[in-house]
């Protein structure tokens, strides 16, 4: 009467259960009625079909990690609705006012970023996030390979069109470090820091990348995708063996499955309301406090490594456009806009 | 027997003529001879067809333009190719080593540069060129138009990779500046200027804008797109009013027809060689002293129009990162990395 297939290819919701158009129907009505009950007896003439046929939808649904609480005499009511990355249930969710609106979910992506630049260009808005189950040519900077199993964490690209000159592009690797910080703090109850410039790291170990891949003409930018990418599910076994002691997820430190679509939707509304602020007064000072609050950057011997350079010095403080400033050894206060910074520990640079 | 036809579509070459294969593979002897003549027996043998029907080839490739000499008992040889944008006329001149080697041509195009920033997101290699007749939607800073009178002017976008840091992008309009008035000067003997920071103007008037979009991660440029335009064969009639009196083109300066394709083969000779100099040193300084010699702005009196604020200064000189240096009132000194500048003349700001 009715299947639940995944489709394998490179289009958008590939990987998705394909639910029948009953089902669809019944989820609609169901996350429409915003955990309250609706009568089997409303189901069933809305879809023309028994009440016995919509019992059976809902078993289906079941299946597929649905939550449905079944009342005798009451009807139905979504308890869970299941962590999959499917439109409808994020959109449901959704409490910001642009960030999410626009929507491509895959279940297998080369990359994001590398959507959501195209998509950039063919003018799509401010807010437009793509977002994949895995992703079979993840990078950090620096074409840096970044991990990213199937289904364990949030990986996602934002695009953002701020109207500024392209040297403040480096802030808004800031708003997105705050605005993760912020949103695994209300999510995940955890204290996480940043080390400068894209990190947020906790007790040393990495759990979140981003990365910002802009697109500007002289006088101004068009467009800034803003990869981000959440270890959420992932046990220690799920990354390779050269990042077991370097990366963690929010299961190791928690020791508990997290939601993926709860987190994101957290995220968005956080991101959401950071940048529309950093818009208003078109300034980054106003965020520097937290971010300077959660470095783990600041006030350390450092080692400052850039492409064609090295040195060592003390990093004294964040500039007012997100660069980092180091005092080196004789004194003078060098300022670094991008490089791979470690952080003097007890046993070497980290 | 043949046809000359012109297609009318979105794909490259369009409206190129679409010469019948005889005629094609004849253009192809005769431009490979080099300038030499070829025997109408030789032709008639390696193209399988009588002297008679080689002669009535001739004669249609004549009458699209080619100049083809015919000289009794010796042959045929190519005197001059009409001024087409073809990739066959154009790879066979080219000087360069990667310049232009990948090539798109179109008729019809919304903007060399949109295409370009297309092409650079799906890898295409430094040094690619996409050129047309006309643009539908060409623009300069600021989403300024930029009129493109078909087949009047040369019309393209190179892509470069540059290995350097996203700060520097500005170095890069720097050398195509350069380029486009060494090139002028090469085929047109004609001594332009540079208004700082893209434009190419004579007598005070414009010539040439340049338009360069970045694609970048904080540490590194993944590409410049740098689009170039030049008026070559536009009459005063061809500008709009507004215009008329802010614009010129090559053949209003020299009263005289050019070809775009020769002009587009020194450009890219002429760029390449600045670029790849570049490259070697990672240094723009080698360079200043004949753009600041070339300067129209530097040593004058100027507005500076940002897009929040403006201010009156005297242009000091030209950073070695190509940002142009003001002296305010008050004797302080600005860095200007994007900007309007307007030259204060006789009767006011220009």
């Amino acid at each position: 009467m009715c299947s639940v297939t995944a489709k394998r290819d490179l289009s958008p919701q590939q990987n998705r259960p394909h639910y029948c158009a009953i089902c669809k129907r019944i989820l609609e009505i169901l996350i429409n009625a915003n955990g309250t009950y609706v009568s089997g007896e409303h189901m069933s003439s809305e879809l023309g079909i028994s009440r016995a046929a919509v019992w059976k939808h809902i078993k289906i649904l079941e299946g597929e990690g649905y939550e449905i609480e079944s009342t005798s005499g009451i009807g139905y009511r979504m308890v869970v609705i299941p962590d999959v990355l499917d439109s409808k249930t994020i959109l449901y969710g959704l409490k910001t006012l642009r960030f999410g609106h626009q929507l491509e979910i895959y279940g297998t992506i080369d990359s994001t970023n590398s959507r959501a630049k195209r998509l950039a260009l063919d003018e799509a808005s401010e807010g437009t996030v793509v977002i994949a189950d895995t992703q079979s040519a993840g990078r950090g900077r620096l074409d840096r390979i970044w991990v990213s199993p199937a289904k364990k964490g949030l990986w996602l690209s934002v695009i953002l069109r701020p109207s500024i000159k392209p040297e403040r592009a480096p802030e808004l690797t800031v708003l997105a470090a705050i605005a993760t910080v912020r949103a695994l703090e209300n999510f995940a109850g955890l204290n996480a820091s940043i080390k400068w410039p894209n990190d947020v790291v906790i007790n040393g170990k990495k759990l979140c990348g981003i990365l910002a891949e802009s697109q500007a003409e002289p006088d101004v930018i068009r467009s800034i995708v803003m990869g981000i990418g959440i270890n959420v599910n992932m046990q220690r076994d799920d990354f390779p063996d050269e990042l077991k002691d370097l990366a963690t997820s929010l299961f190791i430190e928690k020791d508990k499955v997290f939601s993926r679509r709860e987190l994101l939707l957290i995220l968005l509304e956080n991101f959401e309301a950071i940048y529309d602020e950093y818009l208003k007064n078109n300034d980054l000072s106003p965020f520097l406090e937290f971010y300077k609050s959660r470095s783990v950057t600041l006030g350390r011997n450092v080692k400052v490594i850039a492409r064609t350079s090295s040195f060592e010095g003390f990093a004294l403080d964040i500039d007012k456009d997100g660069a980092l400033l180091v005092r080196e050894c004789d004194g003078s206060i060098r300022k670094i806009l991008s490089a791979d910074v470690s952080v003097r520990g007890e046993s070497g640079y980290v």
